[in-house]
């Protein structure tokens, strides 16, 4: 049958069971977690569901790969990169990031900014 | 450059810019909406989010087929049916759906089930 990871946040805290947080890992600055809530290890293996969180000052790597990601901002409020191009983003706002297009996340308030990421396969 | 369909939801209806709200093809009860955020209209070729709202009351139709799904429960509560087992649903919850796998969510609460829906491009 299917998997259900249930939400366990609690203090806003955004949390699942059975699933690990993970410091992201083109991140230096230690300010990126990434959760992966849909992805192999649960055999799905045509996209993978996965939530990330940036501490509030923090920003995710300047990134730019094959990959295009289908985005929701789930918490907080930020801008993103896209190209050359910055944009204000918060709750609810879908992105489509296309492949080679450069991008990047950058917390501008006082809480936590969180989104859910999509991916295809990777290669 | 990418895409940014701004969430516009107000009155706590989650709408979006530039998507449109559709009956659900398959609903015949009329009581499921659908808004692909993300898909090939924007030219997102390797998976497309969606955004599906049950009423009170209402449920989706029981599916089976081919393609697998990734959902995140966004607003409400309710059921899921997955094979021949139904379970509690809610905020934040994440579900894989394996392809063939019987699926129907079914809104038992008092305000809309909202749900983000993934699937790979379809053959």
């Amino acid at each position: 049958m299917g998997v259900i990871h249930k939400f366990c946040g609690e203090n806003r805290n955004f949390r699942w069971e059975g699933v690990s947080v993970k410091e992201y890992p083109n991140d230096r600055s230690k300010q990126v977690t990434k959760q992966e809530m849909v992805g192999l290890q649960d055999g799905a293996k045509n996209f993978a569901m996965r939530y990330f969180e940036v501490a509030p000052g923090g920003y995710t790597s300047l990134d730019e790969h094959q990959h295009d990601h289908g985005v929701m901002i789930l918490r907080g409020k930020g801008r993103v990169l896209l190209g050359e191009q910055s944009y204000e983003i918060g709750f609810g706002d879908a992105i489509y990031i296309f492949p080679h297009e450069r991008h990047q996340f950058v917390n501008t308030g006082d809480e936590p900014l969180g989104f859910l990421c999509v991916i295809p396969p990777k290669e």
